[in-house]
């Protein structure tokens, strides 16, 4: 693909003078109305090294208010960035609704520049393609602007410029022997670049090829692509939200296994004082242990806890909680989204609050809630909580593929069971904190709620992030059977 | 101070019990009553290797509510820390109100084992001292409670629990070389803590030393200590906010210039388009030649933009960012606090905001809103804005301490300038957005906030962070005014 392009294209000094000057006003509007809509946007550069990203940056952001844009320059993997899932930081940098986010590099350096570096097995690439596919396809989807331009030069145009910078006292320091490198072996990496503009040159997010061996003309391109570009975006906001589908999105590429619905669960199964006693012991003692290995191992360990209300959420993550090494492990409670959150993807929040690998994070309520509460309340659109089933089974694999350890508890009781413990809360002083006028309320929506965890369960249950239906009517069996869960999935990986 | 303890008291495993279920009960309430009074709590464990920090933090969240704390363990520098001020990481991890942190080690390895280990000049352990003294005071004036224990254990018992850690094959690995140095050199190690108790045992934050060769005894005495201060911290909470002084408080250890209030300046100063092209144009250069400069010396610069609206901060700030490498900079628009900053010590957003070395934060309005918008508008109490002065002089020395150089703008224009400049924005389609109801009621103000003002370049004028008053009126000549004084500023430190 990127051979179609006349890398010598060019454009008179008076030309681009006239057309530069109405492409800045434009721009300076635009920014404005994207921000009132917004609509959030991001630009990335990739392309070759002295290909000019720098200075196209410097000449985009003329046209912005400072205060509406940030960007970022994106070098290899940090030590601490390591001990994160590769998408991580770029899920930390995404900019809120309004606002433009300027990258000088990107998520694609991995399957690029990063690929050849490392020599990193093919199948580990073939992850990554698939990551940054789903990564852009969510972000689209949920209304960001994903605008990529690679900028292309020749062997003979990089070594010119390499040459020029080194003869220079000022700037003979940022030519590296990476930079030589690169150049010596053009062709290697004009091949990686190749396969993946090739391979990403997404509908939903498109990339430009932008020949810069003239920078006139490369600066007027990339402007004339932004303009169009948030023209578009801000038409396709004005004609309305996307209607729902008829049916939620089906993950292709990820496998769902069957689950039994709650009906089919014996609530009945309980367990006596000492035989709890004895087996809580023994669970956590081999936790503990466990825990240790995980540590060293650095494998991430991370537990959803989602339930009816006073189905026992709390007291099953103590049982567990006591057990770990304090330094190891962080509880995430996860309530309604702040101002901040809200004006960002739904999944960027879970992002941020990974663990590291080798550490535990136990979400006691997570993202699931886009699929219950938010769907039930009506707080996202038919349409948003349809695709999520395939978003969150692609968050999931993006974490199994890290390497963590994923397990979700659902601790199911019955009717009854909550009637009494929500009696219980509400006539005993100590306890009347836990209960509100909210639980009353999501109580009468028992059936709604309940065709919505049948869905969940039947449309998220995978290999790499399973479901574990928790029967809850008896605290001592609920307790014993989520650690031992925990217990075995760790003991099956280790 | 710490030879005053007796390092084998001792606890009967009966006389244990029986408290201790008492006290887990006791801590269990308090942490729902902290929440609810939305008192932050920040508990530190210092000590030696092997004294138990570790099980006593084990011990002491079994009685908390996993939702309302985090363990945050406590490492050496990493390089990507070793970036920001010392106080950088610890800002970071600030509980919100009404939540608890529980450290395990704290900023206390910086003045203690850290200090041994990089054979660091004295007047840097002094500074250590000096910020660390300052920060526990702004977190308690800011309602935090702040927690600090010394498990202290002998170099015999040191010796014994390494042993028996070597012995078993689990635990062999927890022993590092380091530790084994700390042993050897116990007497040395000693000195520096005990320097540390006693310089650092503050009335708002003392020390509490606990002898840690019996666990029991231990475990029993750090709960006593927590539910001690909970409940004092509770009591003081219900006696109400803390009245006003009679006057601001003064800095007693940074120096403040004196500097001209606001009707001394000259506002008619004014430069013709012709000399403020060519000034611009070569200030630019300059300072783009400057930032590869700071870039590579990795010297931080944080620029503070303030002044009456539509002073022309905007305008300002661009001229200045044109000049910039993107990758380098950061402008970071100030507006109201979002709920989680407002559950924060004021300075916690700032802090966050904070540049890398080498990088460049431009703040377009700033901490300086605390002693301005705040106080005229009855956001924060009296008694509050009448520390801040301090509590920013604190701030901005600790930044210059780091190495940064800090530059704080005041555009002034006169009150008929504004008048003109607001018209033009009402009756300007394109600028209509940036006038609002708030500009107008801001206007009829006008004293308020110049007696603020005044009162503030008093205070907060320091030579490691100085106020640099534009006369404004004319826009050609307070830019380039802006863009020579930030060049004078880096020319000056490089």
């Amino acid at each position: 693909m990127l051979d179609q392009f006349d890398l010598n294209s060019k454009i008179s000094p008076e030309e681009f003078t006239s057309g530069f000057e109405q492409q800045k006003v434009e721009l300076m509007l635009l920014q404005q109305q994207i921000r009132s809509a917004k609509i959030p946007v991001i630009i990335l550069f990739e392309g070759w090294g002295a290909s000019g990203k720098g200075s196209m940056i410097s000449n985009l952001i003329m046209s912005l208010d400072p205060r509406g844009f940030k960007v970022h320059a994106i070098g290899p993997v940090t030590p601490e960035e390591q001990r994160y899932p590769m998408l991580h930081r770029f899920w930390r940098i995404l900019p809120e609704y309004g606002q433009v986010a300027i990258l000088d590099r990107s998520w694609y350096r991995e399957v690029s520049t990063a690929r050849l570096e490392d020599k990193r097995a093919r199948k580990r690439v073939e992850e990554r393609f698939a990551e940054i596919g789903n990564f852009e396809r969510q972000l689209t989807d949920d209304g960001y602007l994903v605008i990529k331009f690679f900028l292309q030069i020749s062997k003979k145009e990089q070594k010119k410029r390499f040459e020029a910078l080194e003869d220079k006292k000022a700037t003979r320091w940022r030519v590296t022997e990476d930079d030589w490198r690169h150049n010596q072996f053009y062709d290697e990496y004009y091949r990686a670049f190749d396969e993946m503009v090739e391979r990403t040159d997404y509908g939903f997010a498109p990339w430009r090829v932008i020949p810069a061996h003239d920078r006139r003309y490369a600066v007027s391109r990339v402007y004339a692509h932004v303009i169009e570009a948030l023209q578009q975006a801000l038409a396709a906001k004005q004609a309305g939200p996307l209607p729902a589908p008829t049916a939620p999105r089906e993950s292709s590429d990820v496998e769902v296994e069957p689950i039994p619905s709650l009906g089919e669960y014996d609530l009945s199964k309980a367990l006596d004082k000492e035989d709890y006693r004895r087996a809580l012991r023994k669970g956590q003692k081999r936790l503990f242990e466990l825990h240790n290995k995980l540590y060293r191992k650095r494998v991430p360990l991370i537990l959803c806890f989602e339930g009816w209300d006073a189905a026992g959420k709390g007291g099953a993550i103590k049982r567990i909680t006591r057990a770990l090494d304090p330094r190891g492990y962080e509880v995430i409670p996860v309530a309604a989204p702040t101002p901040v959150e809200k004006n960002h993807q739904y999944l960027w929040r879970f992002w941020n609050a990974l663990p590291k690998d080798g550490h535990i994070a136990i979400f006691d309520r997570s993202w699931y809630g886009r699929v219950m509460v938010e769907r039930v309340e009506g707080f996202c659109t038919e349409e948003q909580w349809m695709r999520a089933y395939d978003e969150i089974n692609h968050f999931e694999r993006d974490l199994a593929e890290w390497g963590a350890i994923v397990l979700k508890f659902w601790l199911h009781i019955d009717k009854d069971e909550q009637l009494n413990r929500f009696n219980d809360r509400q006539y005993t002083p100590a306890k009347q904190w836990k209960i509100t006028g909210e639980d009353w309320r999501n109580r009468e929506k028992w059936d709604e709620y309940l065709t919505c965890v049948n869905e969940m369960l039947q449309r998220t249950n995978t290999d790499c992030a399973p479901w574990v239906v928790v029967e809850a009517n008896d605290k001592n069996y609920a307790r014993v059977k989520v650690i031992s869960q925990v217990i075995e999935a760790i003991e099956a990986r280790l």
